[in-house]
């Protein structure tokens, strides 16, 4: 086998520009649906038709050109979208937009709320086999593509611990329970997996770990004039859920260090399985992300699993689905004859 | 979501002990076979029902009790046997017995000829399509699992390179390409994945790299008394394809220290995609094995192929098959909701 392969899926396609592009739909305008933009314009095969807003469409001022319209109008574009990629968030967002989209369009969405998935899932699937349509979710890496690894490195080895780490990265909703702290003006959390919890794992010592033990947080706060700064400490570190289980450090910065070293939304993590053979012999598998930008990659993921549901949907299946049922050959925008030859 | 997930197939599987289980037949019992025997032992949804092998069955001894039959018994085995381990060699034994077997029985391979694929997929998928077959082929970790961590990274991540690096681990070929050598009485190679390379992969510099900067080859040789080690080094170091475009090494060793230091199968290595987003933000994905026993981690990985390939054949599924076609819901004994549940 090639030892490298070095390829960009941009000149794969170069030569594919005649083929009908599969048309993609933006539901909401974040960071997210952004990131599905930029990432559309690596990938060859998609082409994105329109954006859905909420908001006044006049007021939204998109990353690339593209049409924006009104989440209502929606229904107009049941024969000219093949598949909606809904980036709303898992909160309020997609719990009520998913069920309703998939009834006229195919869909790919990244909900994440963990506990709700099953729930979500039962209808999301009714939903979109009332009308035949075919609904992806919780794609993206963490649920999605660390999911595969829990599953995958799982099923490879039937005797084992798997331990996902997250980090070093911002974590949005601790960013946001920091800044509902009366006398916050602003602040960044960062979720950093803990270095010896870490090793201990690849060390194949297979340990029981508590959350604190595999997670600190570390808060970059800028506080307004005057505020009580122990008091913000104090608060923060003692926050259940989002802080009291952990090692919490606090630093008050000044608006524009706030704004120069910590604008980015970088994050990443990793999925570990460490095991052994019946005779004793030990093995470790290991996935690890380092992202930049969260949203781009997310975006990137998404995208990819429209492809996939396109795909799939032309094949005539229908329901909701996760990564757990996509065959990863419709992925990507390569021929099956190619992936044979090229990657496997 | 729960951020550690500790489970051991036998528990989760301990209460289905009524269920039936998956029948499994190897065929060739060298490493591998004995690999998929151990496996067996730590995945409660299969049993293995048979051995074949070409060799006078009396004179096999198994690591564990099963059935030791004739290559020639196994049409006996028709109504008896699920699906098929072929456990044999690719330079000569899979290419003449997958397309033969699998006329009979399900089957799985881990055919790893990287150059012959397209046309042993060819062959393997219409012999089985003969009679209603499902054939699983090159599976294992490469190819197989890190050929699905190539196909996963380039299609979540369009613009990028992706490398695959291998080692530190035994080489089994250029260990056996050693020991032809005249004078040379028993030797060990092991490919090592050069640092330098690696780290510059991974600060995203991606590097175009010769095969001489990507591995170094480590050479522990046992030689005859009174052999010209210099003319063996030589030799070695002169080898076409194996040897010739790498920096090797050679390690003159007693017999004594090559049974006491180098009597593993250890293996394992990286695959690594680098890539940045429409705006130029850096991505890395990364897998990684470390594996003490080569041959016992590929049999663990095709026995959860098998249950894959019984599963899908349940469904209808026919032809010849690789990782890249079989969604990974197959591979898990989980359902499918615990799957959503706990993995996702």
């Amino acid at each position: 086998m090639d030892s490298s392969i070095n390829f960009s899926m941009k000149e794969i396609d170069g030569d594919k520009a005649f083929m009908k592009k599969i048309r993609i739909g933006i539901v909401g305008y974040g960071n997210l649906g952004r990131g599905v933009q930029y990432a559309a314009e690596q990938n060859k095969d998609v082409e994105v038709v329109a954006v859905f807003t909420r908001r006044d469409p006049s007021q939204v001022n998109t990353v690339l050109p593209v049409k924006v319209e009104r989440y209502e109008a929606m229904a107009d574009y049941a024969d000219k979208i093949d598949v909606m990629i809904l980036c709303g968030g898992s909160a309020t967002d997609l719990p009520e937009q998913s069920s309703a989209i998939v009834k006229m369009f195919n869909t790919v969405d990244s909900f994440d709320t963990h506990a709700r998935i099953p729930e979500y899932f039962a209808k999301l699937d009714s939903a979109a086999k009332e009308t035949g349509h075919l609904g992806a979710m919780s794609i993206g890496w963490d649920p999605g593509l660390f999911s595969l690894a829990r599953l995958y490195f799982g099923s490879a080895l039937a005797e084992g611990s798997t331990y996902t780490f997250w980090g070093k990265g911002v974590s949005q909703g601790h960013s946001d329970a920091i800044r509902r702290i009366n006398g916050v003006k602003d602040a960044k959390q960062y979720t950093v997996p803990v270095a010896s919890a870490l090793e201990r794992v690849r060390a194949g010592e297979n340990p029981v770990l508590t959350v604190r033990e595999k997670h600190t947080r570390e808060c970059y706060v800028v506080a307004e004039e005057g505020a009580d700064l122990s008091r913000i400490e104090k608060e923060i570190k003692e926050m259940p859920n989002y802080f009291a289980d952990y090692d919490t450090t606090v630093h008050f910065i000044s608006e524009e260090e706030l704004k120069e070293k910590h604008s980015g939304i970088p994050h990443g993590g990793m999925v570990l399985r460490s095991g052994t053979s019946y005779t004793g012999n030990h093995f470790l598998m290991e996935f690890s992300l380092k992202l930049d930008s969260n949203p781009e990659f997310t975006s990137s993921v998404l995208l990819a699993y429209a492809r996939a549901v396109y795909r799939l949907h032309a094949e005539g299946r229908t329901g909701a689905v996760t990564v757990f049922d996509i065959a990863p050959k419709y992925l990507s925008p390569m021929t099956e004859a190619d992936q044979r030859k090229e990657l496997l």
